[in-house]
């Protein structure tokens, strides 16, 4: 895990977008979370990624995520943010808007909606970094934009200088590792982040410098804790982490008839209201939020894995 | 094909948008493309469409499109206009955007980038229509979103007066006759558009009212004929009109090692140019135009299908 | 649709294998349904089909279907037969003990289960036509094999006379066309048969010269009058039957919770018993056959597409 | 990784066939390959799985492969067969085949080529399990079959007592998590091996019981001395091998215009020739082997990885 000491490395939760029942951005259960993660330890924060429900905002609310979220992190740990749009005039348009705000780098995924080829692909990373003075992330989401980026692509783009790093949720962990070797074999001019919750641990093994987990807005504190573990090296208790955590990842599938952020995202919601630190679970529309017997599901799930006390919780949204 | 007597119907195609050499409308070229279009009897235009390359214009460009084109036709025929975006208020933010220009309807998605369900995607469309007065068509296009809306989705959106009619470019054939079936079956509420060129021929036998096909830029003309011979019941007329057609369309095949829009509109662009009508065959960055032997072999095709004379069109780019 | 003289072309049925309540093959039923097939008019039938259960036959079992069937037919019309497996040593084992038989043709897809390149599909069918001297068909079926087979191998192996004829059911009636361009183009070496039930009327304007509708177990003489029209160019009469029939096709959404043939196959043999000609509607294990309420949607079906009165069909199960 | 005594775990190779160049089994390479595996320690052998080429093999040929191997092996460690097929019938037809040699357990995919559902698979399974008394391994292999087997069927089907193991080569690390957690809550009934060669490491994290590297082929030694650092809880020790054999497994990328097994097994196979141990790279058919440049690579990355120097292996092949 050799980076340059500037690099983000670590835990980087993509951060949740509480809102209130009427759909607006709720101030205070942002501070609340962004308390929740720096107390947990974390060592940065993404704004506007998918778990932060980035695809559903406008651009006057994304402008409005970012202010909020750069002013109540106030500069206590870096922020990134994601600047997600189809192809490369929508992305840069992102990237201009949300210069004024006090970011570490912008998250740039792979061209969608129009299919693009490898060359065009190059040409949008390159075209994008050319706007900015950032650092530039590439985020790996296939099953968002439905391209997969090839390793030999970003490997180039990094020795470049045109990105900074990568933030993989591509669920391929072959070609993980095989970016990671090829990075290393370079020199690492990349920092490389994992963005699946429940195999983190071996990520960490095959060369990650962190992770971008969303299920890191409910246990900041174990992420940060298993990273601490996998850099002195104590595999048992990466492991121990890393398989609470993914019990705890059980409470994405336990509402039923929801698929994508609708079920993941929306538990997270419901998690972190349940802890008393969201006021809702309220979802961007046209999303609904989780209701019903998922709800003692999940609750179940933070008693089991620690987080919550059978007592606890119960007055945030009473 | 019975529709209401104010529906669009007949064909539609999906305007393409001339650039200059340096990327920026190019006004001149556009209006010899509307001239060509409307000479070639078309029925109506849909502008920002996916061949319009609408998924590569940030929102100032959209605005100048559709100022252009709305100026340029005039009224003469209806104009709809695409409001592609990856989830609700962000196409809500497009057609608010929009409502200042004439326009005959919008033309929506699913909702896209972050996965959705059938609950979701039916709220979707009705809160889309719930913004404006003007009609909204569903616009089924899998290759790009990565759903394909299902039939009876769409029966109960037209049913409900949510969507005036579907521009269906799903490819599936068998799909596209259930929705025509069960369209009939429910009085015809919606119009049905295919977008498949080359199989418009049996998209009529199957029920659809009109076409909206990309290669109508090159050749509007032959898209009326076909449509006017299927009204009038001659269908080896309209066979043989599509098989000319379907020759014609061989040329999106002739680019090697481009593929999406950079291969079928940058040919159509590339086709238009020979043809004297644009100016250049620019695409939308982080696309490259045509080059090299392709051009001659989509000149060659050209001049197969009747299109361009041996001595025609070298005068508009020499 | 110039075609050799001892082409098959029209309507080739793929034959349902009925089966006895304890799984056996069930001769009289067999033998019920070659009758209403040579009734109906066919032209040919294609035994050892997805339709005819082929992938849950072992060895013995083909056998005895195809000696069942061409014992029935008897010469009657041309039987055709699937020699359906994985790679091409498997394939070859099929055609080798299938020369016994009285048929016109061997039906074989690309390789599956250990994907193939473009040549090793190349390869495959010319290593299989070179050990029989019948014709060869290719079966286009990614549903089921996961390749498409392109365009331009189809015609490369149309030329060299390995195969005869290709038989459509890839669902890309784009590809479809380009396909039978092509294949006219070079002088209709290879006769084109579709496979989509509902949608055969487009692909004769396409250039069909037949069908291989599953459906046409259920009504041979709706399709056999849809091709007559075809070929005598009355085409409101081609599309007033396609109406129909999709209505007909509709059998195969009935049942719940079913998927591929459980469902497709299933609907058709519950059809055929409702319609007295099979005594049961067993599936092929691990199939289960539709029970319950769909069997009386599909009466209903039946009735409404006037193949069944309201008295009928009750004998043959009672 | 509590498991019965009796349980098969640890290193398992798919089994390579090597064949002469004229295609027949090479009885001096299969004893070559079997002597070298046995002289890496490993634990158990998987006779006719992907990487043996099991698709390509007519059921003389799987019988000549079985009898070779078994007398080979000659009962010094156990050995697994893979009877790979479409159905349920025809899978019988293997086992039933196959119960006259020394074999530990059978090999089961999900059913392919027709569509089924979850129900279809469950019985299935069963039904193949209820025809032998041996053990029954569940292979969940997408890329081949293109059914994902979902955790809730394989750990009913395990507590069932119809399945002992599954080989999990579905490159799906997230649910492999999820089957191993819930292996353990139900008591570990099943003992779970992976098939993916590079991320052994993480799954040893994630609870996996053992491997069945195709790559094990080529360096038994190494994949056995990484599951004996594993057990030992020698995570760096694990870490470091994996690299290597990552390294290793880049053979597998050097052919350029071949895909699945004629890259994979093709690669491997080469290896083995170039290790002195095969005597060639031939493939099935309709496969060709790994000619020209990509052989020299290969070579080199052998080098590279501590398993060729510079003067060996040439006698073999010269």
């Amino acid at each position: 895990m050799t980076t340059p000491a500037t690099a983000l490395t670590g835990v980087v939760p993509p951060l949740l977008t509480p809102l209130t029942a009427d759909g607006e951005i709720d101030l205070p259960s942002l501070e609340r979370l962004v308390g929740h993660l720096l107390e947990g330890g974390v060592d940065g924060i993404f704004a506007l990624g998918s778990s932060g429900e980035v695809a559903f905002w406008d651009d006057a609310r994304r402008a409005a995520v970012l202010e909020a979220v750069t002013g109540t992190v106030a500069g206590q740990v870096p922020v990134i943010a994601g600047v997600i749009d189809m192809q490369t005039d929508r992305v840069i348009q992102h990237v201009r808007a949300a210069e004024r705000f006090d970011l570490a780098g912008y998250v740039v995924t792979a061209p969608f909606y129009a299919i693009t080829g490898p060359e065009e692909i190059d040409t949008h990373f390159r075209e994008v970094a050319a706007v900015t003075e950032r650092p530039i992330w590439a985020y790996d989401i296939p099953v968002c934009v439905h391209t997969k980026l090839p390793a030999p692509l970003l490997l180039r783009l990094g020795a470049d200088g045109v990105i900074t790093g990568v933030k993989d949720s591509s669920g391929d962990d072959v070609g993980f590792r095989r970016l990671a070797a090829g990075n290393r074999a370079a020199g690492s001019p990349m920092t490389l982040l994992t963005g699946h919750e429940v195999v983190v641990d071996g990520a960490y093994l095959a060369g990650a410098d962190g992770s971008v987990p969303g299920l890191g807005n409910v246990d900041p504190a174990g992420y940060v804790r298993m990273h601490r573990a996998a850099q002195a090296g104590d595999w048992e208790q990466v492991r121990t982490e890393q398989d609470r955590l993914a019990q705890l990842f059980e409470i994405v599938f336990q509402p039923t008839g929801k698929v994508g952020p609708a079920a993941g995202v929306g538990a997270f919601k419901t998690a972190l209201r349940e802890l008393g630190i969201f006021s809702t679970n309220t979802m961007a529309r046209p999303m609904s939020p989780i209701e019903g017997d998922a709800v003692g599901r999940i609750r179940e799930i933070l008693g089991q894995t620690g987080l919550l006390a059978a007592s606890q919780g119960a007055g945030a949204h009473a």
